[in-house]
């Protein structure tokens, strides 16, 4: 199983590569095709290969907002799957037919409980992309503050 | 030394513990008095013992953004010192006269490279603790991005 490498496995020597990509599945995925849904039950990691996927939030009266696209081969999402409460924390849909990997959650957790190192580096990238997008989205909180303030100036 | 438990320690065991506190100091704290600085090199993990700390973060022209209050034994801030980029990640400041803990980063990192279930448990509980301000990150936006709707409607 040929694995793109993002985010999640930077760090990772041949050896945990290998026991990673040995339970990998991949699926194909079709234009408009949803494949996992914020808030749901996490099952299982996702590892775009080709095609593209957009990740989005639903506010008021099923209204979409859109997050990120994800295009490159490594891309991650479905990372609920690794850390508690265990859901889905965004809605990913295919915008381009293509084709994914997945990891079952608990093959993915039995990997970082038998190899330490290997969940304290997956953890360690979490974490890091977690804070990444924290600031994300602490700088937008800002950017309609800024905008109020300059209102009622 | 006395160690209160806050999220980032929960789930280690009593040894795990113990060899945290030999590596935490102590120090006092000042009602008014900035105990570090957004954007700053992260050099300290720091641990709340009494008093209270409030978390801001600076918009335009110096105005101040207030993100949480601090006032339980065992709140952590300061989690920048854990991960890249290695800054803080918001000004923290004493709002009632108290003590904090405080741990020297190379002191912490070389806990969790020697103890690797350690290092494993901290950055679970740093992805979880970030994944849970995202959230309520996201939810602020929503409410923005919903007002907005609402006005346009």
């Amino acid at each position: 199983m040929d694995l793109p490498i993002g985010y999640l496995f930077n760090g990772l020597n041949d050896d945990q590569l290998k026991k990673i990509a040995a339970v990998a599945k991949e699926i194909s995925m079709k234009n408009g095709q949803q494949i996992c849904r914020e808030g749901e039950e996490a099952k299982d990691l996702y590892i775009l290969k080709t095609g593209a996927i957009e990740l989005i939030t639903k506010v008021e009266n099923d209204v979409e907002l859109p997050i990120s696209v994800l295009r490159n081969p490594g891309d991650i999402f479905g990372s609920g799957v690794l850390i508690a409460p265990y859901t889905y924390n965004l809605t990913a849909r295919c915008t381009e037919t293509g084709t994914l990997l997945f990891i079952e959650g608990p093959a993915l957790q039995k990997l970082m409980m038998d190899d330490r190192e290997l969940g304290y580096i997956i953890m360690t990238n979490l974490a890091e992309q977690f804070l990444i997008r924290l600031k994300e989205s602490r700088q937008e909180i800002k950017m309609h503050f800024n905008t109020l303030l300059r209102a009622y100036r």
